[in-house]
């Protein structure tokens, strides 16, 4: 750590580079990582965000990749993730903590910098990457939900991620649809939302990037009528925000366990009340019966629906800006780090 | 370097886990890799090798992999490869050199560590990797063939591959088939060997495995008759030298420059000519009218095959005994070592 641990702590936040950072339309993990960068720049940190050149921040930009490997097929992913990763490390010596948003690639770099690694775990993207958890299982990890977390891993805390509250502006008054955000992927249950909008003979609005093409052909397009089941593909943020104002409803009936869901955040920010499957993390997120229902099924979200204008809006927003915001989220973080340095000031000592 | 520079190197062999070390049937690099290691243990080096946990070395063998992921569907490549070379890197302060057998995911660790790294370039696997050996142009690289290389890496040498001669050998006869030996795939022209067939009316044995299932299906697969062209899958040494001994000569005419061409250096031991595409390495490996032929398409090998007789079995093996066998290579390799180690003291002194 040098002689700089007086002065202000150097950060370096690592991104993925799948998307621009932050991203233009999904890229939850970029969202957040970025979130953190700008929040921790706004509280006086020293920050270096390593992204995308394309990416936008408030803090020191370092760059070997130009775009997103998402958004230029020219593009190796695998490649660009290995330059990425490695020239982070590289610099590793002009950092007092790193804070990685990556899943395991850069685990594999870990042990061989002296900067402590501080890993944000937005999801185990399959199980047979386990073992390489489970080799760096004493590392200083984060989960985002107290669901999400894999026994015998050293983690130093849960960290909700934070939503810029300034995106999602609250609003007074909803409407009448019923809205769906998110992948179009079975794990994300729309199936499940269309079943929800027929029972409960509310319209639906599906917003959001086809990631599974079989499921979409099969299980959502053939209910697609442009009136009682419409879909307008992925949404920036200012589409979000004109669906939260014809929303009735938020349904969120994923059928994995939830890691965290961003998405539920930003439509209680909005003040849009959310039926969730009470399924992972949805339960730490959505207060039952307050800023929206849990529930277990199909039937359950279109009995709960009938219950919807119980839910104060006001108390939606307002559990956000308590929980769910940047400033939140970075002010743990910064409680992390602190943990962190302290354990490796100990070690040096 | 430590204070071991006197005493003999520790040299650590990284090999690919995509194979077992050797490999039972297929697997170029892991062949070449474990011919170094065992070629370097019997001239007295003390080597480690990275390997899988099946693998068979008379080095010390350290793995975390316990199979190939070629062979065992449980593994996730990409894991495998992560935990495989994270793990000879955290250990990299143990080594005097580090020879790497692998593509570019080595190189992203190689700055992390002091020891110097020597990568064998068994070949680029795409075009889109190229910006990793641009990065990292100032390690110290090994061509497998003077064609194989490019241009900007700081090259020390070509090293021929060098093959195991008593796995191999000489026949004083071979016989009158035509045979093919590599992957089922069109870079290898395994089309252009069933027209040579077809122009010489001689019968054409095919050994390999398929790579290219749409390949073999519609150019391979029509021609089998079981008589005049016959595909036998892929074989192991014992199967490589039955058909070298009822071979006439062996066809390889590769569509895309060779990189090196292992089984042209293991035909010629047996005694076997060899006609080959003038492409890429092949002119480096056959002795034009010596060990064998140099063609531009299937008419000129089917000509050439006229001359065959006028090949010298004993020159072919002699070839192979001077240039690529395993001692040859492994005296090359200790120059690289050598060459590499001084100019390491250098920069420390």
């Amino acid at each position: 750590m040098g002689g700089n641990t007086k002065s202000r702590p150097r950060v370096a936040v690592l991104s993925p580079v799948a998307w621009r950072t932050p991203p233009r339309q999904y890229g939850a993990w970029e969202t957040v990582a970025g979130n953190i960068a700008e929040g921790l720049v706004a509280r006086g940190w020293d920050v270096t965000l390593f992204a995308t050149r394309d990416s936008i921040t408030a803090a020191r930009l370092h760059a070997v990749v130009d775009r997103g490997y998402e958004e230029d097929s020219s593009v190796d992913p695998k490649v660009a993730e290995c330059l990425h990763i490695a020239e982070m490390f590289e610099h590793a010596a002009e950092f007092d903590l790193i804070h990685s948003h990556y899943d395991f690639m850069a685990l594999a770099h870990s042990r061989l910098v002296k900067t402590p690694v501080v890993t944000t775990i937005h999801g185990f993207s399959s199980p047979r990457i386990l073992p390489v958890y489970r080799k760096y299982a004493d590392g200083y990890f984060v989960s985002i939900s107290d669901s999400d977390r894999l026994p015998g891993l050293n983690y130093v805390a849960t960290v909700y991620n934070g939503i810029d509250l300034a995106l999602y502006p609250f609003q007074e008054r909803g409407g009448e649809d019923l809205i769906f955000l998110g992948r179009i992927h079975p794990d994300k249950g729309v199936h499940l939302a269309i079943e929800t909008a027929r029972l409960s003979g509310r319209p639906l609005i599906i917003a959001g990037i086809v990631q599974d093409a079989k499921y979409f052909e099969e299980q959502v397009k053939p209910h697609i009528d442009g009136a009682r089941v419409r879909f307008i593909g992925p949404v920036d943020v200012a589409g979000k925000n004109d669906l939260f104002a014809r929303a009735y409803a938020l349904l969120h009936l994923n059928t994995i366990p939830e890691r965290f869901g961003l998405v539920l955040a930003e439509a209680n920010a909005a003040g849009v009340p959310v039926i969730a499957m009470d399924l992972g993390s949805c339960r730490e997120v959505i207060g039952d019966g307050a800023t929206g229902y849990l529930v277990g099924d199909a039937a359950g979200a279109a009995r709960c629906l009938e219950q919807v204008p119980r839910i104060s809006r006001k108390a939606c927003r307002e559990r956000v800006e308590r929980c769910f915001s940047v400033d939140t989220m970075v002010r743990q973080y910064e409680r992390v780090y602190s943990a962190v340095l302290e354990r490796e000031a100990g070690k040096i000592a």
